[in-house]
């Protein structure tokens, strides 16, 4: 089973596919369209949102739009990094603190740049305080973009309220986890109309497909189904946090679609292997090795409790 | 009618669609399956294919992994030029010769660059001497991309076969006139296996979307399919061009599913704007004005032919 890759359990609907089919495959789609929806749905000037295909794709327009050294967080999206590195443009990494909160301190040590922050974050699965992103924000010299990919899992408003106050910041969403559209690529940017500006001069002119573009309309328009699949999703989690806490394995507080649990013992991951469920590792040094696995459909999801209470009389082993 | 873009007049297959819904659409898509499928088709080793997200990343990519100077020929796809805007690469571009071939002594007179040729041509619609474009290939000091996104409607051979003996040759090939995928996004390259890995490590890891990978085997299972819609085009293609030539208009002899037309009067225009006939102007200087417009269904050319004959008695307007 696929949790290897914070993917949405549930495939988008059918009967809204079919719907999709409409849309012609033979010409070239506009983002036009998508932008006033998105723009509706956000409550956000048309002139402050940019689709992208994917979040990656807005990612790398913002590294093109400002030829300025990349800054995240470790552990964070590899993305960060890897387009980095694509466009030869130094990185510089901060690590979380020892309560895997943002390093405002030392974030703020660097003069210039452009910092990703992942918020909720990937792949620790925490959100990071609001006073130390605000502080951020504020006095970083550059650009600031908050990741909120996973923000719909966390039950908490996005920072998008704060870009009348800040001229340096841009919101980064995503249609790929909550909206169950990896595969077809879609996410989008909000800022100030001259942040939007520079970004779309960086963009291929049909980079997003027509799948994509026509998607968002059904999306908005049966939000509730959307929506209450997310709220599924939000009751399993908390339901395994509740129950891995039990076997007293060390968990990370998770506000996203997947679980970031500390290893002890890693003959546990061969039983995650032996039952088929993917995962990834993260080895974060002195505070350990970590795996992070999806949050998948129920049976999956009972797969992953059944192997960690099979550790629970012997200590903290996962 | 869309006749500005060189779209496909005919969409992609109702049926084949619905065979393309199984796809799942929460999970990111890998391109591997894709890429083996056009190595059989292309009878070309999968160590030298990379698919794209429409021709256009290709280009791009292209462009990241050289970080030389970018050159067309003028007329040319706009993408050269725009692109490498995008990237602050310097652009230069050799004007065709009278004959609208390509000017490969001025070509060969530039130090070092990528090269980008689009055979057949666009938007003059015509094939470039198979003589000129070799010596340029094994003379130029550089990269040279020969772009096929229109070779089907050309009953040519592919420039691929040369590629054993060039190692500074990518070949271009896109699925959105010939297969109708425009608005899906779906393009690759073939070259060399170290050129190939150079492009890949330039592009971001989810940039295909699952339709358009998904596509590929449901177009190769049905090819013949789309390869008599490719026929009936060049058959109206045909039709067309001999019809506007006993106008006495002057019209390129068209490889491709579009047609390059020299305006004499532009009172024509305003003509095919009342029809709704969607198309674009290219003025080449000395050569003059030109219109390029796509190639429709049956009703459409029609309705363009009949614009040109009105004009016929009067003498060369278009």
């Amino acid at each position: 089973m696929r949790l290897h890759l914070n993917e949405n359990p549930y495939d988008f609907p059918y009967f809204l596919k079919r719907k999709i089919l409409k849309a012609k495959w033979n010409i070239y789609e506009e983002k036009d369209k998508a932008k006033k929806l998105i723009s509706e749905y956000e409550k956000f000037p048309v002139s402050g949102i940019l689709p992208g295909n994917g979040a990656d794709e807005i990612i790398f327009l913002i590294m093109l739009a400002f030829n300025k050294k990349v800054v995240s967080n470790f552990p964070s999206f590899s993305g960060y990094k890897n387009f980095s590195q694509i466009l030869d443009r130094d990185f510089i990494e901060i690590e979380l603190d020892e309560n895997f909160d943002i390093d405002d301190k030392n974030i703020l040590k660097i003069k210039d740049g452009i910092l990703f922050i992942a918020n909720p974050s990937n792949p620790t699965s925490n959100l990071f305080s609001e006073e130390k992103i605000l502080k951020i924000v504020e006095k970083f010299n550059g650009i600031v973009a908050i990741d909120e990919t996973y923000i719909d899992f966390s039950e908490k408003d996005s920072y998008k309220k704060f870009l009348n106050r800040y001229k340096n910041l841009i919101i980064i969403k995503s249609f790929s986890k909550s909206f169950s559209l990896a595969g077809i690529r879609f996410g989008y940017a909000i800022s100030n109309r001259e942040i939007i500006e520079k970004l779309e001069k960086k963009q291929l002119p049909y980079s997003l497909n027509s799948i994509a573009l026509s998607s968002v309309k059904y999306i908005f328009e049966n939000i509730d189904l959307f929506k209450n699949r997310v709220l599924k999703i939000i009751k399993e989690r908390e339901r395994m946090i509740s129950e891995i806490k039990k076997t007293g394995l060390f968990i990370l507080p998770s506000k996203t679609n997947f679980l970031f649990i500390k290893i002890k013992n890693r003959s546990i991951l061969k039983e995650l292997k032996k039952e088929k469920l993917m995962f990834k590792i993260f080895d974060l040094g002195k505070k350990g090795e970590f795996v992070r696995i999806s949050i998948g459909k129920k049976r999956d999801n009972n797969k992953i409790l059944e192997i960690t209470r099979r550790y629970q009389n012997e200590g903290s082993y996962f």
